[in-house]
């Protein structure tokens, strides 16, 4: 599904653009890109500033209008820093946009970024089915091209990620295990068991008792370190106490 | 309250770097940047790639280490490629951070980019509160660091335009003047009286017309539209076409 969401740059000026471009979509899984009357390409500076997404740009197909890049695509949205100039339906949150172009994209459908300077013409407009702003500060709301990129990439990517047959998981380490409720409460009894026989605490149930709880349950220990707190409390019980003082009292 | 809202960058090597994330910053409102032992700073490549944005390049601040970059702030998240490698409170989901670091934002709180090749160390991690990541390609994960800086940057500023103190509106033309319910039902009218007249509808209540009239709703014409289609449907009448064809009788 990924795969059907198109990046099209219109005629880019600076050949980096297009290799950070590409990086930018490679993070978040897009791999079509179709560039119209690149001014430069292929170029050394694309690859460079591709780093990494050089098969993005090595499988890039380059076309002589945007007409051409588009037609096969049942959504085309023209990203545009400029007002609306055509009666367009208009995203003004990228987010609600992805959301229908994912919904789209079992068949192909497009995502199109202007030239650096000037972004589309008004011809290129309406060959768009829908434009898209990216919500900026309004005294200077200009994004770079490939961070435009970057933004809606990012945005379509988790629209993406939300679909059931995405299948997609965080990279994540292995959680550390949850302790079950019986632990938690066994380490809660020693605490309160330590409290009282320091002299810490003088009355029982006390509203400590509950803060404390409340503290650790914010802080969700995982099963090692709550097994760390209760090393930690064994070391401070009187009886413990007692012992270690038994023994120093043994060596002198 | 975006002043408030720090970026911190953590040893960059290339100052370009330096100069795009400030573009990036400024494009969402934020101006506050910290560099930690930069390589090189000043730089011109930083001024140049600021583009615009060379106001927040000459008032960033030059500091020694990540502890004094934000030893006033009350929550400190640090963006991390990397596996967590301590158990700090992490965020998936970088919009789910920029809404805890807006409601934290009466007072300074930071978002911290590591070096460009291997982020933060785990010392500097520990100078953090939180963690978030970039949902990102599994395979090709890793943002370039002003693309980075932008993504988080653009969820900020999104989190911040929804506070109601923001006062923010998007900017836009003014809207085309929407149609009366009344100026509708005319048309629906008109629309019908010429489906008749021609002989396209030859029953009362035909589903067509709820079906012409569900396919307007959804394109929620304008005013000026509105009376544009209103012309067409004068032209296309019987009575219009008579006049037309006595005139041209009347020409033969």
């Amino acid at each position: 599904m990924l795969a059907n969401i198109r990046v099209v740059l219109v005629q880019t000026y600076h050949p980096g653009n297009i290799g950070a471009s590409a990086r930018a979509m490679k993070t978040m899984g897009l791999t079509d890109l179709v560039l119209v009357n690149p001014r430069c390409f292929p170029d050394p500076e694309a690859s460079r500033l591709a780093a990494g997404a050089e098969d993005v740009i090595d499988s890039a197909r380059v076309v002589t209008s945007l007409k051409e890049a588009v037609s096969d695509c049942v959504q085309v949205v023209g990203a545009s820093a400029r007002l609306r100039s055509l009666p367009l339906p208009h995203f003004d949150e990228p987010e609600a946009m992805a959301r229908e172009l994912v919904d789209n994209a079992d068949d192909p459908v497009a995502l199109v970024f202007g030239r650096e300077r000037f972004g589309l013409t008004n011809d290129e407009i309406r060959c768009c089915s829908h434009q898209v702003s990216i919500p900026a500060n309004p005294g200077y709301g200009i994004l770079n091209l490939a961070q435009a990129v970057q933004v809606l990439a990012y945005e379509t990517f988790k629209a993406w990620r939300q679909r059931p047959e995405s299948d997609y998981r965080q990279p994540r380490p292995a959680e550390e295990r949850q302790p079950t409720r019986e632990q938690l409460e066994h380490f809660h009894e020693h605490l309160s068991r330590v409290m009282r026989q320091s002299g810490f605490l003088t009355q029982p149930h006390a509203r400590t008792e509950t803060q404390l709880q409340a503290l650790f349950a914010r802080a969700q220990p995982s099963r090692k370190e709550l097994s760390l707190l209760r090393g930690l409390l064994r070391s401070l019980e009187p009886d413990t106490a007692v012992t270690r003082s038994t023994s120093e009292d043994d060596r002198t």
